[in-house]
């Protein structure tokens, strides 16, 4: 493990200092490489295919692992879409100049070796390589077993292109010990491995977290809120919190719960359990909820659960404040939104609430890369430091002091 | 302990919403309450001074300890000097609209709870505090033991200017267990503490950075280099190079290592011995080296030594190339600098090292938030992630997206 991250270390600063142009060529080349290979990539899915028929993996999960032409002509279209980016690297992101005549520059770089540990759907490797070759970062990925045999079929792919254009093809590395051991023995190399982004369920992450020496960004669980203020516009309510919760209530910034003011509730209420009951969406509610609407009275525990389903929890509030403080107990500071026409109310929310992203008058399913605008998407980060929310490229560089002297020494 | 940080992450609200003017005029107040208080302080003190007496403490140690009436005026004026500060919370640090309307704003925010280890001197209390009330983030401070006394005086005499301004005490809060077994503890508490920085010996840092399932940013040793390059100036060689060595030696921005271009070391060196000679340094070179001067033989762990005394090793090498892989293999990524007045020699340099701050043509005694402009000082961060280098009061801040929106809902 440590001769093989050392060798992963040691081609970063080639990486990191490649041209904009190289890069992009390289990745169009990936992207034609997919194309050209397609066959043989879908073969050796065909062979993960089979190991999960005969492991009884779910319909759903079948589906996430299946790779068929299209879906290989879309990762193709992914990694060109990535090399279209903007270039992440060289941003000048601050600049002056010292009372001793120092200019110092403020940079952008790639953050070097970035362990991504991830499940399931195979197009996550290629995505992933590309991304981190953009930023002129090294990757080591380590995929679902599961989806190993589609996994090194697409790496073995990328690495050519690597090797054809005599960059080191460690750029793009497979954990050659993908069992929980090589996990555990990953998030320990801190001298090699810069970044570690665990992808996946919450055991993962929580072992992740609590065991490794590297810094880590975590794409944790979302637990959301919308809170309908009195003063919210009737007629945007019900459009808002029946796509918060049902477009796609697997997402992480789906909302778990309700809170509504309780001067608005009576008004309201009948009207949104109506919009959800045609939903499917199985409602729970407080006790002053069950006043209004007879729905499944919500334990203490359901305001602590993400339940990535179509269910939701109703919680009638007596003002703005105890909504915040709901949302600060409960939520896990990932996508929290108001709904008010009332300006103090609103700036109050937006300040006062701590999540990645806090909106006013929209849904919670826009915190997204794509839908910010951000292009393709590492992730939603749960983190509050470094990196925040929806994290692009960007989001994949650190940075260093350029000084600029003339012979200064310090007094 | 989890009650008490309980009460700390509950007082975080209040204090990262407060307004510019209050927090200036409670910071005023402190400075004034360090002053009028100065008595009481330094009666304190003296109970740690005469412990520390009993306890054979070094003399340097001692007076690190030592509180007098000139050293508590500098303390209120520091205070002073923070509050007079740019505002570091609620800067818009990026803002677009998306194809949907959105208008997104990227808002420094606190960052929340931040745990502080530090040592010895005890106007580190009153800066940190300072530095963090600024910042709209809680405290909790572990000093050293041997200062123990000293730190709570100053600790109640804060905490009285937030009692009078109806402030929760907790915002500056001293860990109450203050043993290796309690910041063991602390270290685990991530969901009320948001940070982690540790101040201090190496032994403390790793045992901090292994164990903590908080995100730490480490204030870690600093190994340097200058490269005098071929094409260096002969004229700026010597003042940079003993003021990057022997100006402080203590410092963790002085170098442990001169490397010399063959093609210039016959030149320069035995100016150079004579220049460091003078200044009592002890020097070590290389085998090249020990062919021009008598000095003693640098061993491979020599090259891995943070030295914090008046000490250098010399080594040569055959060009830039095996200078910036002496650098990143024994380099600890934290201030190395170039000579040379060559453009591509120097642009070479700036980009493929990879530290903190890479400097052209001048001392890397500069790495320092003073130095850089920064203002006040957090410290010096080793961390490649969040914050990297002189820490400023805005590396106290992370961010948040505010989305303004007018009834959107995701397609």
């Amino acid at each position: 493990m440590q001769a093989f991250l050392e060798e992963a270390k040691k081609s970063s600063r080639t990486i990191a200092n490649l041209s904009t142009a190289v890069k992009n060529k390289v990745l169009n080349e990936m992207a034609d490489a997919l194309m050209n290979h397609c066959d043989f990539i879908i073969s050796h899915n065909e062979k993960d295919m089979s190991e999960a028929r005969l492991n009884n993996l779910g319909e759903a999960l079948l589906d996430r692992l299946l790779l068929t032409g299209d879906r290989v002509k879309d990762m193709a279209n992914a990694i060109r879409q990535i090399a279209s980016q903007a270039e992440p690297v060289g941003r000048i992101l601050d600049g002056w100049v010292t009372k001793d005549g120092l200019n110092i520059q403020k940079v952008s770089i790639p953050i070097g070796v970035i362990g991504i540990i991830y499940e399931s759907r195979p197009n996550v490797t290629s995505d992933t390589a590309a991304l981190c070759f953009k930023s002129g970062n090294v990757c080591v990925l380590k995929g679902g077993k599961e989806a190993e045999h589609s996994n090194k079929a697409i790496a073995m792919v990328l690495r050519e292109v690597l090797t054809k254009n005599r960059l080191p093809e460690q750029a793009i590395s497979l954990l050659p010990d993908s069992s929980r051991e090589g996990v555990a023995k990953l998030i320990k190399q801190d001298k090699y491995v810069d970044l570690i982004v665990p992808r996946g369920g919450e055991a993962l992450i929580r072992f992740v977290s609590e065991n490794s020496s590297i810094p880590v960004i975590k794409h944790d669980k979302g637990i959301c809120h919308i809170y309908i203020d009195k003063d919210a516009a009737a007629a945007k309510i019900i459009d808002i919190v029946i796509n918060a919760k049902c477009q796609r209530p697997s997402a992480c910034n789906s909302i778990e719960t309700l809170l509504i003011h309780e001067d608005i509730a009576p008004y309201i209420i009948n009207g949104l359990e109506d919009a959800f009951l045609e939903m499917g969406t199985i409602l729970k509610g407080c006790a002053e909820t069950l006043k209004y609407i007879k729905v499944i009275p919500a334990t203490l525990e359901d305001f602590d659960t993400e339940y990535l389903a179509n269910i939701l929890n109703i919680k009638i509030v007596k003002n703005i404040d105890e909504a915040i403080t709901h949302i600060q107990r409960h939520g896990s500071g990932h996508s929290e939104s108001i709904l008010s026409e009332n300006y103090t109310t609103v700036n109050k929310f937006l300040s006062e609430v701590d999540a990645a992203c806090v909106y006013a008058n929209a849904s919670t399913r826009f915190t997204d890369g794509g839908a910010f605008g951000l292009g393709a998407e590492v992730g939603i980060s749960t983190n509050k430091l470094h990196s925040r929310g929806p994290m692009g490229i960007n989001d994949l560089t650190t940075f260093k002091y350029k000084v600029y002297g003339s012979g200064q020494i310090r007094n």
